[in-house]
């Protein structure tokens, strides 16, 4: 698979996060040679807020994870690709366990703060044997320098490694929010939809932190989707180990708006970058939904259209279909009106009152961009909504016709 | 398009419903040559029963028979397909009212007894004057043999047409339902989701003919998912004209127990038909969900499945990969548990109490059949459901990356 996206490696590799480090291995769980396991430590006991699948069916890894997170605290995160341990009974718990207690005494530390996370194929015994033997050298191969590293161990079917910095000024110091993602498929709305781990140098309160972090994922990671499927290992992971040494943020203070503004920011670029690393997406497409009477009518119309296949293979055939965008929005459930409603896309109307413009050609033309941006205007109220998709190609159905294979 | 199943002409061109008569003519709304115009329509006033889209975007057809449906009456369906004058305004409508006046005079009869179906592209003008001048032609066609060139008429991406007919004896004489269908894309639960057009010779008395299709239709046509979009244009006619002479069918009559069960067959037959031809389409899928505690939980879990993408490209690619329908049964929104779950395809046993059996060869051989039928025992109570659906292809994709063009 060629990659869409280019990310120069020379942007991050000067990229540190004070008092973490960072590491990756191959051991051997996807194909021989790629990375698959990788680590995230910090030398300090850290705060840390985490959201987790609403998926009935949990993964292993994120029932141990949430057993521990109501403790607030954490120090090192080991997560693998290619196997999700899911669906894997008392073997699978037990598997994860003992891959927190192998870290943990590597490291020299609690198990209770390693969290563990886990992507892949679902339904296959993790070979936990070979992560175990794997951890030493995981350990020994910590830096300050390979988040990047890390990034790519947890890549399955994306395209690029999706890594995001962001500084910010508090107090006359400069700490650093820096994150890193996988998505691809099996990517759906109403929870954190894929692994996405960030963390911050700057001191934060827990309770400040859960809410900073709660905040964010609402409104990026679970309003993006790939294909309205539901992990059951979604997990995002907020570590602050306060090496900046600033006085921790308290919530509603000023620093810590700059604070929960920065890891929205952060997480935003992050659930871009997945959406453009959609499987076999060729377009990044985002969904605008005004004049909603309820925030909940907004959401229902921006989901059912990013949802919709039928505007999904048009946006990728640059076909200049609206009436499938009408007819997502009458079916999306919410409270609307034809003869009110407003379309346009990359600005240009398409329909007015509910009625079509006939601008197909100059619709065509719009439709040959990369990124499309649809705004639907619904005219009874003022509550809005945003989504983040890609569009639905031949890509999609040849990787996941043939993913455990 | 290749059609994918041959169904011998000869085995309908003796098919008869007394006192009816069928045309179809090409009327240039479609590529010039191909059939789009066809007209159903009874000697004399018939009992009508009908179900529209819940689609809130409505096409002006179905807004039209809309109004009409409550008098219970009707004589004549005069469908089109190509263009499905929806999103077009007082336009529209205007198009769709003129049309049944026009085909009203022509028969001499009522324009209130005349009921409007269109199915095509959205947001284009009807091409009214072209069905105005078609009409004498399509009068001068009609036929007691013509059902099959009516079934040809409202196809648009099918790519066989849709007829099944069931014979019953009702008190010592022979009557026929006989109904047909297009669907293909479009197509999604909560509504009747495509146009379908029955008639009978049997007399029904108008309230039990109305509970008889809504019954046939909660378990057949809604139970039917290919895209999970919902049209502006779904219609579901049934005409009852009596020419057998019978007594009036009323509700709960053993005559009337035996009629609704012969409805409800040639519905999931055209049903069935119509998942067959999904677009794109190489498997029909049929998903079952016993043990769940809610009728509404066991229709949750099947829908989901039946809508997950990755569970469609998952068997279209013949691949193992089972643990998709179970994140796909989590995150269903009924109630489950994950150690009670079990899963077969085609009997063969993939998961028990929520865990893989591990037989993953045999299951990829199972998977190269036509048919797949996936049974999940949710083991928690006695409801069950089920849902016809199709595989996720190229084929989807590059039918409807074009469909306007």
């Amino acid at each position: 698979m060629t990659s869409k996206i280019q990310i120069p490696k020379s942007k991050f590799q000067n990229l540190k996060v004070s008092g973490f480090k960072f590491s990756a291995v191959s051991a051997g769980i996807k194909t021989p040679g790629r990375k698959d396991l990788c680590l995230i430590s910090s030398e300090a006991v850290s705060n840390i807020a985490g959201v987790f699948t609403t998926n009935k069916i949990k993964a292993a890894p994120v029932k141990l994870d949430t057993s521990k997170i109501a403790s607030g605290k954490g120090q090192a995160i080991i997560a693998n690709s290619g196997n999700a341990n899911a669906c894997t009974g008392a073997r699978g718990m037990k598997d994860a366990k003992e891959t927190a207690a192998s870290l943990a005494k590597e490291l020299g530390i609690s198990p209770m703060l390693v969290y563990v996370a886990s992507t892949g194929v679902i339904g296959h015994p993790l070979p936990a044997g070979n992560i175990k033997t794997a951890i030493p050298g995981l350990v020994k191969k910590l830096s300050v320098h390979s988040l990047p590293d890390a990034a790519d161990a947890i890549m399955t079917t994306d395209t690029f490694p999706k890594i995001v910095s962001r500084k910010i000024n508090i107090n006359g110091k400069t700490g650093t929010i820096a994150g890193i993602a996988k998505g691809a498929g099996m990517i759906s709305p109403n929870m954190a939809t894929m692994l996405c781990f960030i963390v911050t140098d700057i001191a934060v309160e827990p309770n400040a932190l859960n809410s900073a972090l709660k905040n964010a994922v609402k409104t990026t990671f679970n309003m993006l989707t790939i294909d309205n499927d539901m992990s059951t290992n979604d997990t995002v992971l907020l570590m602050a180990n306060g090496a900046l040494k600033n006085s921790p943020l308290r919530k509603n203070s000023p620093s810590y708006r700059k604070f929960k503004n920065a890891l929205t920011e952060v997480s935003y670029n992050l659930t871009k970058m997945i959406a453009m690393d959609g499987e076999g997406a060729t377009k990044l497409i985002e969904v605008i939904v005004k004049g909603a009477r309820t925030e909940a009518d907004a959401e229902k119309v921006c989901r059912a259209i990013a949802n919709s296949l039928l505007v999904k293979t048009a946006i990728y055939g640059q076909d200049p279909n609206w009436g499938r965008i009408m007819a997502a929005i009458g079916y999306s459930g919410a409270d609307v009106q034809e003869e009110k409603i407003s379309i346009s896309l990359n600005g240009l109307k398409l329909v007015s009152r509910g009625k079509g413009r006939g601008n197909e050609a100059s619709l065509r033309k719009t439709l040959s961009k990369n990124e499309i941006i649809i705004t639907v205007d619904l005219s009874l109220g003022k509550k809005e909504a945003r989504v983040l998709t890609c569009d639905l190609t031949e890509g999609y159905i040849k990787i996941n016709a043939s993913y455990t294979t």
